[in-house]
């Protein structure tokens, strides 16, 4: 379930003008900014975007943009973008660093038609492909296995063939033995369906005494096995991937606000109010609070609001 | 241009009647079966389908499928079903043979939202994505090849890198030379958009001496190769690979109706007329002569139909 709260009833004129109002005068009105894009839907962002379009003939995300600046800038950037379009920006700064866990999250968790309209939003800003990009920016099995997987148009079905999980649970435990060729786990993780992988995942645990993930830690650490792994935890359960993350970025010293600000935006309108649970659950300390620990400012603010703090 | 006449007014409910009495009786009334799906739009033969099925009850496909027999069955079999779902037949048909056209032909000739489209009907009709069953059917450089064909979405539009063009010229032209790895021509081929291509393919002939389909020719032929040399064809001149594949069929002893019809059904409501005049220009003779020779019987009036012959 979706963590923020928005009323159905609104007026894009009214919110568009609000916002213009905050704007004015010296230095901009954050709070009334948090307030109003803080609890709209995204379909209400892009209604309040068009309106304020119209009346004063002027981008709301380029007004924002010069208005705010730092994290706080950031997060609300991405999220008053077109979820699509947002995770083609993120897709896009994800090729160029080291970090790839975007790139496999759009892969790996999103539906197969979500996934497409990423590549579709990626297509109209960049002019240029998805999958064009990935592979200009990664070598060798990386590669291979990262165009791969945004390539991907995967079955969505829930049907499940239990002779190929078997079978297949057994090409995965030799492929990752094998230190030259990655070829077969790479072509059954960027093709099979979900509901497929997740039974051949059940079979090999079943079949050689340990999960996947575990026996791919115990292998040499490369780019290619860490990514591997967070594939696999992607579709294996996106919800407690995602606590992973906002646990792993919460314990750093320096919080790293990209991620946390990337799992509280594109989520909070999705399935946060779980993951807000399984994070409770998990460090038995709730989500907001230790958001708030290692934030501050305006930034706190708005992700406590997306979190759906009471008011 | 298509070459198929179709009346804009037309009524789907007369039409589902007159099919319904030409299958009565003693034998169907082939002549009016063609005489009605001839000369109808895809998106009208699916609202005869629908008006037929709300009157009786009954699926004009399957009832076409018992009325007809032979090569004529398969035509309107292929001509009558919805053209993304058609193509995910085509295709599944292809991946279980030695003939792989029809794959490179999805890839590269359409558009990128039409193979979309095809491989939405693949999961539909198979509960299976096209690219599992590709990569299921083949192996090596051919599966990574096809694969990565049929999974791109390319971006589609105009603009070309003539830098880029340039450098990745040399890479094919190495890549093609290296008998071991084509890990680069299958990146380029399957990831760059088209036009990107063009340019990369011309600027290989100016730098190179020679087309790069010359030099695939000059290398050992294997199948890995014939698909490389196929999707080139596929992606510089689709009517002019359009015409080769008429002209290979007809010269054949003994017909490749598979392939007659394929191209047939497939491009005449898109392009059918202007390689009509590409074959008449090649091979001195009318494509509607040269199939009337090699055909026969309610077939042969079925394509001619679909190839705009005046009545």
């Amino acid at each position: 379930m979706a963590t923020i709260v928005a009323p159905l009833n609104f007026s894009p004129v009214e919110d568009a003008e609000a916002l213009r109002k905050a704007f004015e005068g010296w230095g901009s009105d954050e709070k009334t900014i948090i307030s109003i894009l803080g609890h709209r839907y995204s379909y209400q962002r892009q209604q309040i975007r068009k309106a304020y379009e119209e009346l004063y003939q002027e981008d709301l995300v380029k007004r924002l943009e010069s208005e705010l600046s730092g994290d706080f800038e950031k997060a609300v950037y991405r999220w008053i973008l077109e979820p699509a379009d947002r995770d083609a920006v993120l897709a896009h700064v994800a090729i160029k660093s080291d970090n790839k866990d975007v790139i496999v999250e759009i892969s790996c968790i999103y539906s197969p038609e979500e996934l497409l309209a990423v590549r579709r939003a990626y297509h109209n800003r960049y002019k240029r492909s998805l999958e064009e990009d990935v592979a200009a920016h990664t070598t060798g099995d990386l590669r291979r296995l990262l165009v791969a997987l945004v390539s991907t148009f995967r079955y969505g079905g829930d049907e499940i063939n239990a002779r190929l999980a078997n079978s297949e649970a057994d090409v995965l435990h030799d492929d990752i033995k094998d230190k030259k060729n990655h070829e077969e786990v790479i072509r059954i993780l960027s093709t099979r369906s979900k509901s497929q992988l997740i039974a051949t995942f059940n079979r090999y645990r079943d079949d050689h005494g340990s999960s996947i993930t575990k026996h791919l830690l115990g292998e040499s650490s490369d780019d290619f096995r860490k990514v591997l792994r967070t594939a696999i935890h992607c579709i294996v359960d996106l919800e407690k991937y995602y606590e992973k993350v906002l646990r792993n970025v919460i314990k750093k010293v320096g919080t790293d606000e990209d991620a946390l600000t990337r799992v509280i935006v594109t989520r909070a309108e999705k399935d946060l109010k779980d993951i807000k649970e399984l994070y409770l659950k998990r460090n038995s300390v709730p989500l907001e609070l230790a958001v708030a620990k290692d934030t501050h400012g305006d930034y706190k603010d708005f992700l406590l609001t997306l979190l759906g703090k009471n008011e």
